[in-house]
């Protein structure tokens, strides 16, 4: 027998199924399940996705037996049509569209309406009496035939059609008369002879035939073939053809044409939703020249067709089990359903067709859960433009933070404050922020950075504080002496008003209208599903007591990061950080060269000895001072935190950046902070040099600073377990969790580890008290990754810093990266951004390992993952599969994580 | 039968073996090795190592058999001595040592004279006559019994010596007379009761289980502990127990005392070497009192003892195959061995040595290979300081290149090169050195840095040169605008004298004698046997022909690293480089918003299209024009290096560092930039802020330059095919092979090795000719190790760039590590710098990883490394255990790793 190479569908009945995608694509499968399904589709053919394979192989010729077959369904088609190609009386017209397997962009469009020609074009006018429709129709036929298939680009068409149009003196196409439009087809196959070097082809069998083959021709065109590079789409044997009778909505009174949704695609409620013309065809919809009137107005026009179209639309629903976006065409008093597709809804409407569905028992909570879209959440906890607002594009940046903000732009964080004080919305705009910033991100609506990742202080702080961040937006140029900013040429100043999407990373002009989020019964319904589905725990990432509650409202399980630099900033507390500094250098140099002198002194050394010892005492003094200033600070956050997350484990990290971070670095400021803490301004110049760091991201940080001060870590662990104890004291039930920064070799962690144990021991024997608490570290030098299995020895849990983890595996820094990652991702070397999507193949495999080893040395070590890519779903999937306890993320990604660990334990089973 | 717990030797044999170290420690094995070699070594017993562990078993007790045995062996050696323990006619001293299998500081020192008592003491004065010498034992004996065993401490007692001293008006020790040492012993006795809380033992028996039992606690003392944790001693069962009898080289003018080296151990000649006193103790010659007389003097004095002592010397170098440095005591007329161990010596005659003990059939060419020590070999190519000299060190730093250096301080480059001209020695003294430094760095002796690890700039480039450096002295504060340096508070201005030692670290004050470095025909002899041992072949890093040249010179197989951005700062051609920075990014910029114009265009659009590519041209032309200025002076660099290593391989890596570290950072120099090339100086200002990075070490560098701008590595590409192709028509063979550097992922190989290939194929076409030629990358980014697999399928070889593959895995920046690195190694978290030995545990497994992936794609794939390790011993041991083709390392370092990867492989077939 030969090889099946047509599959027809039409009649009620159909060859294919909806399973055979891969023989038939996507498309040819779905027109063949409806109608097997009893919806009147118009009939058709499709030839598969092997007979493309076989075209190439045979030199881009039709395969032996694929005319006959042709021949035969197309006999078949106009049969069941009652029509016939090329007949000007019962003239056959049909659709040629590809279709893969997998949908694909830049493969062929359609061609409509093939099968028009001269004659037949006659045989329309005289049965419909419409000679606008026929040469409209004919013109537009000739125009898609030469660009689509014959590759004559459409260009010389217009050019066509506009000479016409001033010739006439008409202004829109819809001006011109049919016998403008007879002209115009005349027109239209000069261009066409002239592009192609032949007449345009009058025999629809070669119309047909020429068609065919550019589908196939455009398997392997260089978009296509790029697009699946891209999409790493492999496997597939080539397009499938899709030849389908043309239904007409214009032929009269006992004709339309509409599109319906079997829910409202808006809020989800379930009615039907649609709008419909009658003697229409959908171009006329779009045209927007008449105006369609809402479905349950068909029931007045044509009650039996309302009722076959709702009859349609429920057993579509309840066969895909999911609410349907249709199209249909009604043609002389028959209903024909073009289309059916799952609706496009916004996210409440998605959320409450999820719960009502699963009410309804048409889906199951796994079901529900596996089919919500994770960027939806988004929407609903952010502002959000209104969707029809007029977007005027000025720049573009990375969606560092999402949501919506309109405010007038200010240049400082000093500003900022200042502004939002005297009631004004605004925009902060910095080339890069930095800790001191916070008090400016806070007042403001909205944050614009000109440098910086996806990681960058500016996209970490405002997704903690669910602030709208555009981060990175190379093409704006910031002056802040002038305080103004160039956008592409164009000037923005301070107090000019521009809106952001920090969903989509694009800066606006001008005043955009907002819409504010809005949170359902239905999203709380399917979070609650989603926990009894996930594996996962799901921390948040918050360093205030506000940010914890606000995350915990989100169903945040405990704190898996709560950084302590950020409480170094605030208030009057910098000025005893800056003491410190200045005292702490100095302390542990003197510290070091006594610790030189050992064994058997002479008296020169003695003397010596005693001198050092002397001069020892003072910047110890200021340095202990100092500490001792700091610990009660400490202690009340540290209460605050516990007290918002009582009964959760919260991970506190001990101080983690290098300390000239928390000096100023501009002359006013250092000027201010020597005469506050009484010293010479050129100490302060002088420290703030000796600080400086060539690759701070590499630098003295972390654990080393614990190293360098141990006495810092001390203060911190007194802090951390004083607050313990206090809160306890009140029955609540505390779980802290200390964490030591950037270990890359066990005897790091063992020795800080030492020095916090050894201070809590103190604080449990002064307050006659002991609370249980862990000890463990983070995970984000390549090197403890590489070693887990001897840290696992001294951790008591391990987290995941994958943001310093990515930076060193990658070797990029995430401040300066912004620079080139756009040619990265624009020449296609990457993906996407490596710190906002984890980069599974490389740092991943870091990760892996790490996870391996350190369970290796400790079966059951609680392991989770604090970096921003504990927010990100694709990342998420990743810790599932790795064997991750939890995953930390900001505050406001934590109901995103809560669907994404769900739909990662779902997706494990399969 | 019970457990032998005591192992006799004297009187010719001994129950021991040399093999036997697990059991009786090394020095309790050599002495029964000598004495069954018949040496006449004074006789004694050793107490096994299991007995130590025993003795701990049973609760710090003696084991049960233990005294028997211990007693039935003193028997025996009071029999071979013809002495007793505490008899005063015949009294038998004896010593007592710990000795464990591997030799190990912080255990127990020696007691010597064991067996003096009130008695014992009338009974010598009376045989000898000589009470000072009685006396003067018998006070030592109590000091270190008291001091050693019993726990005082020496200070007591030395405050006891000295209040005597000042009493009786003494100023040295050997002022006291007998009558005195006899009032100091009765002194000392007091001091034991107060401190110990018993009298001072008079039971010699009861002496001798005291010292024993003081030996065995030593194993588990603190210091012991810790150094055997350092150092990863496992496995031991304890220390061993030396009894031995003592002799005595001053009981007359029949006694003599001397040390003699069975080759000369400063040049290596085969003669004896020694000297020696008559009627003297060891101690009398380390004081000085007496001229020591060389040791051929002994044969006037006693023609038989001479023969039987040469005799021994030629005995025992047979027997260990090596030079010896012996110890010997004559006593009454009679010989005695009392010690024989591996003879220190010069590099110079550790050289002559191996050779003729090849020659001599002594030793294989393998073990004279094996025994050698590569640091000796930096002494052999670098002058060093005159041994006598006297050095006062300033301060530390870190060894950056090794050798020695005497100049006139100065602080700037400039200063350094107009100095020099003028004829003075300089040593450069800088914060930190930048690649603008590297006239006067090569005008300069020496270079001391302020900041910097062993991988800094200034340590790269100095040890290109063979240049002796200090670097990241942190103890030195640099004034530059004072021309002044403050080291430790001492102030050292310009023009001063200083000394450095690069291979120790130091800074020395004043002007230290130099001896100039010499090469023998035994060091090349040796080099050649290396040679035929050696797997790993030997490349070096240089970066000019004289570099390869040397390297060559010094044994080189080809380049394994030549850096090209070094080449960009030479003369004039820093100007295009300059102007070639300005145009890049504005022409990028431009040429990327071009790209985003795609598919249909409006009129607007294409007009905006048609401006931007007008305002393109510019910069285009600019750009173009500066990289056509550079290309033939990179062409001449590599017609010289490939001219050099004519026959080679030659490695050369593309342009690597950001772009700012070509642009001026002070004002000044801007404006100079700015003059030269016409551009207005705050433009200059612009762009050197614009490309200012917050981590340079991991930003917009190495490949990713050739990503953003493809054309420089095109015209890197078409200057080494143009130098390549002109060398080869000179009948020079030429094997380039292109480095693409910092690759992490193929994708970026993939993108600029086609770019390099395209090139090269013009190159091909124009000049019609081909040569072969390799691309391949730097394996230096974790991720790259990670992916190897993928990365090998598009690299035609590896080189591993552990410098920054350090960096990266473990989070060091080496230009800040300095900072903290020292409180590091203090605190015992690393045992050595990771930028000087590679860190095996942990960047070593990223390089075994990526080695087994990169094999499995390429099973052939060629390997080396071309960090700083490559010149490391430790490092090129683990490159040969991984299975690298080849290391490379500065000129100066190849004899040193040529010896190193004979080690390797000797010690790989073991």
């Amino acid at each position: 027998m030969a090889k099946k190479m047509v599959y027809f569908f039409g009649s009620g009945k159909a060859e294919g199924k909806a399973k055979m995608k891969a023989i038939l694509g996507g498309k040819g499968a779905n027109l063949a399940e409806m109608t097997n399904l009893g919806i009147p589709v118009p009939a058709g053919f499709t030839i598969t996705t092997g007979t493309c394979a076989d075209y190439y192989k045979s030199g881009n010729k039709w395969p032996v037996g694929l005319r006959k077959q042709v021949d035969m369904n197309l006999a078949k088609l106009e049969k069941a049509m009652d029509a016939k190609l090329g007949d000007p009386d019962q003239p056959l017209l049909v659709s040629v569209r590809s279709g893969a397997a997998v949908s694909m962009p830049g493969m062929m469009d359609t061609v409509l309406n093939l099968g028009l020609n001269d004659e037949v074009i006659e045989g329309i006018i005289a049965r419909t009496g419409n000679a606008r429709f026929a040469y409209d129709s004919y013109r537009r036929f000739i125009d898609m035939f030469g660009d689509v298939v014959m590759d004559c680009g459409h260009e010389p068409f217009e050019h066509a059609i506009d000479s016409l149009k001033k010739k006439v003196g008409a202004k829109l196409d819809t001006d011109l008369s049919a016998d403008n439009l007879k002209e115009l087809v005349r027109l239209y196959k000069a261009v066409y002879k002239k592009a192609v070097g032949k007449p345009f082809p009058q025999d629809p069998h070669k119309q047909l035939e020429l068609s065919v083959n550019a589908v196939f021709s455009s398997w392997n065109a260089g978009r296509a073939i790029k697009y699946r590079e891209l999409n790493n789409i492999t496997g597939l044997l080539g397009t499938a053809v899709n030849v389908q009778s043309m239904v007409f909505g214009n032929m009269g009174d006992d004709c339309g044409t509409g599109v319906c949704f079997t829910r409202n695609p808006s809020t989800g409620e379930r009615k039907y939703y649609g709008e419909f013309l009658m003697n229409a065809q959908g171009e006329d919809v779009v045209a927007g020249i008449r105006t369609p009137l809402p479905m349950i107005g068909l029931k007045k026009v044509n009650a039996k067709i309302y009722k076959q179209l709702t009859g349609f639309m429920d057993k579509l629903e309840k066969h895909y089990k999911d609410m349907q976006d249709m199209e249909f065409t009604i043609q002389q008093n028959k209903l024909y359903i073009l289309q059916t597709r799952s609706g496009k809804r916004t996210a409440e409407a998605a959320m409450r067709t999820a719960v009502e569905m699963v009410r309804e028992r048409l889906i199951t909570k796994k079901e529900a859960i596996e089919r919500l879209e994770t960027a939806q959440i988004d929407h609903l906890l952010h502002p959000s433009f209104a969707p029809n607002a007029k977007r005027t594009v000025m720049a573009k940046g990375l969606p560092a933070s999402p949501g919506a903000a309109v405010g007038q732009v200010v240049f400082t964080a000093h500003d900022a404050e200042a502004w939002d004080e005297r009631g004004h919305k605004v925009i902060l705009v910095r080339i890069e922020t930095s800790p001191e910033d916070i008090g400016g991100m806070d007042a403001a609506v909205g944050i614009l950075t000109q440098r910086g990742g996806m990681t960058s202080h500016a996209a970490v702080v405002a997704r903690g504080m669910g602030r709208c961040c555009v981060a990175g937006a190379s093409d704006i140029n910031i002056n802040y002496a002038k305080k103004m900013m160039k956008i592409r040429g164009k000037t923005v100043k301070e107090g000019d008003w521009i809106s952001l999407d920090g969903t989509e990373g694009e800066i606006l002009s001008g005043k955009l209208p907002l819409v504010e989020p809005k949170l359902s019964g239905y999203f709380g319904k399917l979070m609650s599903w989603a926990d009894e589905i996930r594996k996962l725990g799901i921390r948040t990432n918050a360093d205030t007591p506000e940010d914890a509650a606000r995350a915990r409202k989100f169903g945040a399980e405990g704190i898996g990061l709560c950084r302590t630099e950020h409480m170094f900033f605030e208030g009057d507390r910098i000025w005893a950080v800056r003491q410190m500094i200045l005292s702490a250098d100095e302390y542990t140099d003197i510290r070091s060269q006594i610790a030189t002198f050992d064994g058997d002194l002479t008296a020169a050394q003695k003397k010596q000895l005693d001198k050092l010892k002397k001069q020892f005492k003072t910047p110890k003094k200021e340095f202990e001072g100092a500490l001792k200033k700091l610990l009660p600070y400490q202690r009340k956050d540290f209460i605050g935190i516990f007290t918002a997350m009582a009964g959760l484990p919260v991970t506190i990290r001990l101080l983690d950046p290098p300390l000239h971070e928390f000096l100023p670095q501009d002359v006013a400021s250092q000027k201010e902070m020597a005469k506050r803490l009484g010293v010479k301004p050129a100490e302060v110049k002088a420290k703030v040099e000796d600080l400086h760091e060539f690759n701070p991201m590499l630098g003295h940080r972390g654990c080393r600073l614990s190293i360098t001060y141990p006495e810092i870590a001390r203060m911190q662990a007194r802090a951390i377990i004083e607050a313990a104890i206090t809160v306890s004291k009140k029955r609540k039930k505390v779980l802290p969790e200390i964490m030591i920064p950037l270990v890359g070799t066990v005897e790091e962690l063992i020795f800080v580890k030492k020095h916090v144990i050894d201070e809590i021991n103190k604080v449990f024997k002064e307050k006659k008290t002991k609370i249980p608490y862990m000890v463990g570290t983070m995970i984000e030098v390549p090197r403890a990754a590489l070693t887990a299995d001897e840290v696992a020895k001294e951790a008591e849990f391990f987290s995941f810093g994958t943001n310093d983890l990515t930076q060193m595996t990658m070797g990029f820094s995430r401040d300066d990266a912004g620079k080139f990652l756009g040619d990265y991702v624009d020449k296609g070397i990457y993906e996407s951004d490596p710190f906002q999507s984890l980069d599974q193949n490389g740092v991943g495999k870091l990760v892996d390992i790490g996870i391996k080893l350190g369970r290796k040395t400790k079966p059951k070590l609680k392991i989770g993952i604090c970096g921003e890519h504990g927010g990100d779903p694709a990342s998420i999937h990743f810790c599932h599969k790795v064997g991750m306890n939890y995953v930390s993320c900001s505050p406001f990604r934590v109901p995103i994580a809560r669907l994404a660990a769900a739909q990662a334990a779902l997706a494990d089973k399969k």
